[in-house]
């Protein structure tokens, strides 16, 4: 049987195929940019992408799978924000015009604002209002063609309140045509509770919280915040055993607002990524490309904290580290749920090209995520997540903003309605 | 006959009302923060506001209106966005992928890129096919609130292509329920039939499509580009005579790139808006304060051509100069079809107050396009244009982004489908 044909038999197998579809792939295999291949059908059966075909070598009188015409539109994999703290209670928006009035952080942090407001509320509210109130977020980054989104606790930092929210984020997993892959981040913050004791706080995490959420699969991946601010590199590698232990994913948020050499650390254990990385230096990026970790990079927080730092770019494309793009949505530092504007800010302000800005929500996305292998590609057996954009090229997604050119958002092969 | 009774009088009268509103008036002679009143009725007849009062003041039974309750959300003014180019053919996604690809200005104008190559294919389009092209711009805008928009031309640069583009301006305003605010700005960059004769091309502006424009009534403001790489203020000046001489409002992009005294210049003419000002100086803003001259800020072009020099917000706020805050959205240097964005962008980058920001988008963007007296603030005798957020406090809509909270938009007291 010749290669054509053999296309044409995968094709009568199909549950459904996209024709007339210009493909922005993603694989790395493709060597085009953004691994385009133009005018093409794309079929998928049980949810996963089984056959994909220049249109002349496309026979539509031998199908009898559901058509669906492009019409020239682009398709690319469905977004992937690999970087979210999307659940949580309670506004930020007083303390934002609070600092814009001229208060400073102590007058902020006295009137009951920063990190801990945003504890109290999440503590104080029940599992089903936090699917409630995260919902809107989530559905706003489903709008722009997420397929797969991460989302951390956190806010909880207790064990009762870190498993209320990543039951909350499987709850909205659940209810919504969306992939999501949790993390808990019980190492956020030091919980009043031990303001003297952050050792104690790191025993409690890695003694039952961490375990206990393993053994009600709640975690997909452990992550802590590596800072001065936070938690010291010895505190984190307790987590990331701990993690490890217990066969759980590791992330870290390292070199935000100084190097603690967060990321070779984490890189170490085997992380699948390290995230913000404004002060990294070249040995951590060297550590990051020989375990493969991803950087995820975070514009959304660079530009509403007005940093000026930037990451290492040129560094990380010099050592090919895999870059990913994500929105960090949190009400703190990051209140933009909008995976769109994450990859214009990190062209304009991180001088990525669109083509890198969008490897970083697909592809890189994917693999920052323990998830290289089935989402993030169009790719012969990789789960269907697909998006078809009225765009004239995928370019156009990290460059205007505001108009939504979303046609179709695909999960496994079906079309969502949001 | 009381005042209570009088209230009670009016509300009879009315063919709407909106009942258990918090209203953000932005209506100066209410002494709190954003003009807010709690807990309000607000009521319509023939598309004006004619009744406002506490809700312990209106009795429901007495009414035959159609009555809308509010449930405690915010309402504020339609919100104004008071400088856009949103009318344009081409894309010019391609020319930002190349500069962020390495190439320089020179490069992509060599390749066809920059502002020629959108009045390259403005030219082109028909006035049927800008109309089509535009309208998903004009819309994105109207999902987020605005009720008011100013377009300019810009990107025909002849007779024949500005009248063209103002045609519509027009049309969008007749299709949509928007009110559209039209500005020529022939004088936005030099048409290469005019290469070594930018006087010539002013004679054809003052002599020819001003006074065109006015007699077809396509336009309502004449907007200049007055910098060393556009128009000279002497050039400006003609412009602004001739449309003095045609009643027509003047407005002017000055101080972007250098300090040309443009906008005393166009405070000696009586503008409604100088707009941009990054350069401004304290002379300049004297005269404006004179002439109550708006000042327009653009930060969506400040973050996108990466600007470090913020306008004068100090200063402009020691003279009590009216500041306005609009998209500028257009193809080049602002891409982004979003008010809520550009509100936020003014609080994170040019640090105005939420407060500040949103009345750059209702009152202050109402008096940049010469309409302060029918909208911009829910006061009685204007325009019911009004929209209701799902938010517990105005400052919200300047400060999360991504997830779209309003609830109705209401234009002449009609709540409308977009
Ligand atoms: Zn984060
Ligand atoms: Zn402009």
């Amino acid at each position: 049987m010749s290669r054509i044909e053999k296309v044409d038999a995968v094709f009568k197998t199909c549950d459904r195929i996209w024709i007339n579809a210009n493909l922005a792939t993603f694989d790395s295999h493709v060597e085009q940019p953004y691994g385009a291949l133009s005018n093409q059908a794309i079929g998928v059966r049980d949810g996963r992408i089984v056959a994909i075909a220049p249109m002349e070598r496309f026979a539509s009188d031998v199908v009898s799978a559901d058509v669906i015409d492009a019409c020239g539109n682009w398709m690319t994999p469905g977004l992937v924000d690999a970087h979210s703290h999307l659940v949580f209670a309670g506004s930020r928006a007083r303390e934002f015009e609070q600092r814009l009035e001229g208060a400073s952080y102590e007058e902020i942090a006295r009137n009951g604002g920063g990190i801990i407001s945003t504890v109290r509320a999440t503590r104080a509210a029940s599992v089903e209002e936090l699917v409630e109130l995260s919902e809107p977020r989530l559905q706003a980054l489903m709008k722009e063609g997420v397929t797969s989104v991460e989302i951390k606790s956190g806010y909880g930092l207790s064990l009762e309140d870190e498993l209320k929210m990543l039951r909350a984020a499987r709850i909205l997993g659940e209810r919504n045509p969306v992939r999501v892959s949790t993390s808990l981040l019980a190492a956020h913050a030091l919980p009043p509770e031990f303001a003297d004791d952050a050792d104690g706080y790191i025993d409690l995490i890695c003694n039952e919280i961490i375990p206990t959420a393993a053994e009600e699969r709640l975690a997909d991946a452990v992550d802590v915040f590596c800072e001065t601010i936070a938690f010291s590199p010895a505190q984190c590698e307790r987590v990331f055993r701990a993690a490890q232990a217990h066969g759980l994913g590791i992330r870290a948020h390292v070199e935000q607002l100084s190097n603690l050499h967060g990321a070779a650390l984490a890189a170490r254990y085997g992380a699948w990524s390290v995230d913000h990385l404004e002060w990294l230096d070249e040995a951590g990026i060297e550590a990051m490309a020989e375990t493969g970790t991803v950087a995820t990079l975070l514009p959304g927080a660079f530009y509403f904290l007005r940093d000026t730092k930037v990451p290492p770019i040129e560094l990380l494309r010099k050592h090919r580290v895999p870059m990913a793009v994500a929105t960090d949505l949190n009400p703190g530092s990051s209140p933009l749920a909008s995976i769109r504007l994450a990859l214009n800010m990190a062209c304009t302000l991180f001088r990525l090209t669109p083509e890198e800005a969008l490897a970083g929500a697909t592809r890189n996305g994917a693999k920052a995520l323990g998830l290289a292998d089935s989402v993030g590609q169009l790719r012969l057996g990789m789960q269907a997540d697909m998006v078809l954009w009225d765009i004239e090229q995928p370019a156009e997604l990290a460059y205007q903003f505001g108009v939504n050119p979303i046609r179709q958002r695909i999960l496994s092969g079906e079309v969502c309605n949001v």
